[in-house]
């Protein structure tokens, strides 16, 4: 049983996934010894103990399911959503209930036991984004299923949500849009109306125009800390392009999206001494037209804590300036 | 330097407090070591370590900042906001921006070297939620600062926040309206005009007619397990008499509410093995009147982590239904 429940108060979401509670980390607020590689499911040789792959970029002449991959995308198993669930029973008029239906992936991201991205080969963090790409593009064409978007995340470290060590990512398309999607798409549709322009693209110029807070300007992707950031170094990366869908990027921008995060987590985590951190790939929601909305990955150092404070207020508290963040990871990416 | 700015995409507003950096555990994504009760800046004797104490239940006879307390409540060392702050330099219309000017307040429970305020004797408990109602009583009386609203935030265990272990809260009355409270006020407002009363009430009857996620009923309060919880034994307590603000309550009020804080408290430690958690009182804002809001208190055992999903998305994923932790949380009260 599966299902997605909204709070009649506040309209968040949340999935009630009772499976979930048999993970290995499920409880696990002691901090979990990690995972040797010879006990790690994601390793090679380890592919039974994973769902059967539905994607994965391996040598010539290897067989689904056994080594010689280099990314590959299995179905969580320990979903949160999945494709067939049944009908919950609504409860009372002033709730909301809908069937848990949807995607939960994870990308194994390289052979190797390797904690976090910035430690794989630059030609292999391309190739995970591909990756990202492909399976994004092949969701949004899914009609079977209510999925209003793919999001993918990656957790590192147990603070930041990891239960496994072994660098990967998760994919989820869930049947609501987030409620934080849902925020941004009705503050850029309403700032169009008011002003013809993409508040996006605003931003975007003000940050180049100002670049006290800008970290990379390539020919695809502007990296910056943003004004408001939530965490030390936080960084959003943004097309230079006009294009709200992941799924309709080059790749030659998805080459330099990979390029530059890898840079930045190597920068970020030389100066934080590899802490805790997540990623997160926002895109707009499949088959609407969003022309105001532009994709962004948002890089999450985990240094400070998410407090009682910041959980129920929505209220942030960071003790390093972006401006100060920005110029230590400009620094970084200069020195490569 | 203190500043609050809001995200220009999603209206968050963010602290920048750069003096937080020097915090004990700033960057403690490594897990520190307890403190030992002979270091703690909490314990009886080292009241020269905190800042001088604006409130304090105590001995008679004692003097302040001596030994002889219960209960005390001292200015963070290490604010967020505090009352003397420079106007910040507006860089862009685009961006708003305010002097980080409000209350930040550390309340110190107990003078024993206890972890969780369930250890505490039963009044002392009591003694507690008489100073929070006390201190804000007063910020909602204060003229010559800004202060919304005062919001009660405790943090038990590294992962739920805590850098010091000795029992204790906060206390932050900052500038503008949290964004989740706004959402709420503009939501309960919403609703009163549509349907003439108050959803907090419809909610409570609700909850009451089915029962099933109710943990307790008193004269005063009503504990329940919400319908969309982000997190396993995620407990609400509201009252039973419409009252917007805290500072409004009867002392019989606050009286039941220690007392069933405190046994909710244990029976989710004792079930999920003493977690981090965190819990919150949330208010109305000071002055207005806001005639269909509840005050409430929100106890959020941290179990599951607030991963990049979470926080990227605003979509939680919840492994123990409502139901199930009500049900749970009943037979404890029922055996005390």
């Amino acid at each position: 049983m599966s299902e997605l429940r909204q709070d009649p108060l506040v309209n968040r979401w949340v999935i009630i996934a009772e499976e979930r509670a048999s993970r290995p980390s499920a409880f696990g607020h002691g901090e979990s010894p990690s995972t040797l590689a010879a006990e790690c499911p994601f390793c090679p040789g380890h592919e039974r103990e994973t769902c059967s792959e539905v994607l994965a970029v391996r040598e010539p002449g290897t067989a689904p399911d056994t080594p010689g991959w280099r990314v590959r995308v299995v179905p969580n198993k320990f979903p949160a959503l999945r494709d067939e669930v049944p009908d919950p029973v609504p409860c009372s008029d002033l709730y909301r209930v809908l069937a848990g239906r949807g995607v939960h992936e994870v990308i194994v991201e390289g052979s190797g036991h390797t904690r976090s991205i910035s430690e794989l080969e630059r030609p292999l963090v391309r190739e995970v984004f591909e990756v990202y790409h492909e399976r994004i593009a092949t969701l949004a064409r899914v009609t079977d299923l209510p999925l209003t978007t793919g999001v993918i995340i990656k957790n590192v470290g147990r603070p930041a949500g990891a239960s496994i060590d072994h660098c990967h990512s998760q994919l989820i398309a869930p049947p609501v849009v987030p409620v934080n999607l849902a925020a941004e798409l009705h503050m850029v549709a309403d700032w169009h109306a008011r002003h013809g322009e993409s508040r996006f693209d605003v931003l975007i110029a003000t940050e180049r125009a100002t670049g006290v807070r800008i970290v990379h300007e390539g020919q695809h992707i502007v990296a910056l800390c943003p004004y408001a950031p939530r965490f030390p170094y936080e960084t959003w990366l943004l097309p230079t392009a006009p294009v709200s869908h992941f799924e309709d990027t080059t790749s030659a921008t998805r080459a330099e999206l990979a390029d530059v995060v890898r840079d930045i987590l190597s920068g970020m985590e030389a100066d934080l001494g590899h802490p805790p951190y997540n990623y997160v790939l926002h895109s707009a929601p499949f088959r609407d037209a969003a022309p105001s909305y532009r994709w962004r990955v948002e890089i999450l150092p985990r240094v400070t804590r998410v407090a009682g404070f910041e959980q129920a207020t929505g209220l942030y508290i960071n003790p390093i300036s972006p401006e100060r963040s920005a110029a230590a990871l400009r620094e970084h990416l200069r020195r490569r």
